[in-house]
């Protein structure tokens, strides 16, 4: 359960960043399961900007922890534009943190549909009232997808603490 | 962020188990940092037995998230047993969940006591009623006690359900 080190890498530059910044980070993951929090604690000192983070795996835990409203889930899905949106902005809610990171996805190798094929992730990115979303569809399998989606997390993060 | 053949072979083993009894599951973690949860969500299937996971990372995210009480925190610290068997109990309250482990400890490099080194995690299992718990001085960098600490919480939850 080694962390590769692209990853751990951009923790950590994350982590400087936030550190120097004085701000805190949260996250709200669904297919990635923790990977994010687990690599963003992977770095020294990560105390200082860590407070919680969230793993929702079902549609109830996002609602319950995070407070995606019960509509959205049923007219768009937990794998949806507007299902991250919701998560990302309570998860800066219930974590009093300025950044976050929501992440819902389909890692396979089930799950997946001609619209929403395995390897499609929504991703949206808090910064204070600055929400983005991203769609990504990964290839490979299911272990492939999830490293993925936690590497793309990173780095936006990193591009949206620095713009 | 490879996880590592032994662990996934661990959750793999857990999560037949889990599913073939019917049984949910649950992780509270402070040191690991979602690393459990990661682990656990690699296995195909996984939304079966878990709903949420929560990384409770600081004193007021252990009181809030699984409801461990002020006065254990100040009189123990979060790295003790009193604070895992907390943890692990709340854990399986709010995931209404029959299986949980809660994990803390002083992964490092920083932290560490004559009393409590650096390596010293705290584990609380829980099975329904029964709630056991470990403590062990891993060797090693953080990175590395993290993952043995990972490895560690799987095969205790693994003899736990089996037993």
């Amino acid at each position: 359960m080694e962390l590769n080190k692209e990853i751990t890498d951009s923790a950590a530059q994350l982590g400087a960043i936030l550190t120097n910044k004085g701000l805190t980070i949260t996250t709200v993951e669904s297919c990635t399961g923790g990977g994010v929090s687990y690599a963003l604690t992977d770095t020294p000192g990560s105390s200082n900007y860590i407070d919680r983070c969230f793993v929702t795996y079902s549609n109830v835990a996002k609602q319950q922890l995070v407070g995606v409203s019960e509509q959205t889930l049923q007219q768009f899905g937990a794998v949806s534009e507007q299902a991250v949106r919701e998560m990302v902005v309570g998860a800066q809610r219930a974590a009093n943190a300025e950044v976050a990171v929501a992440i819902s996805g389909i890692a396979g190798p089930s799950g997946g549909s001609a619209e929403k094929p395995v390897g499609t992730v929504w991703f949206a990115f808090a910064f204070k009232d600055n929400v983005q979303v991203e769609q990504c569809v990964f290839l490979g399998d299911r272990a492939k997808v999830r490293v993925q989606a936690i590497d793309f997390s990173l780095k936006a993060l990193l591009q949206l603490v620095n713009s």
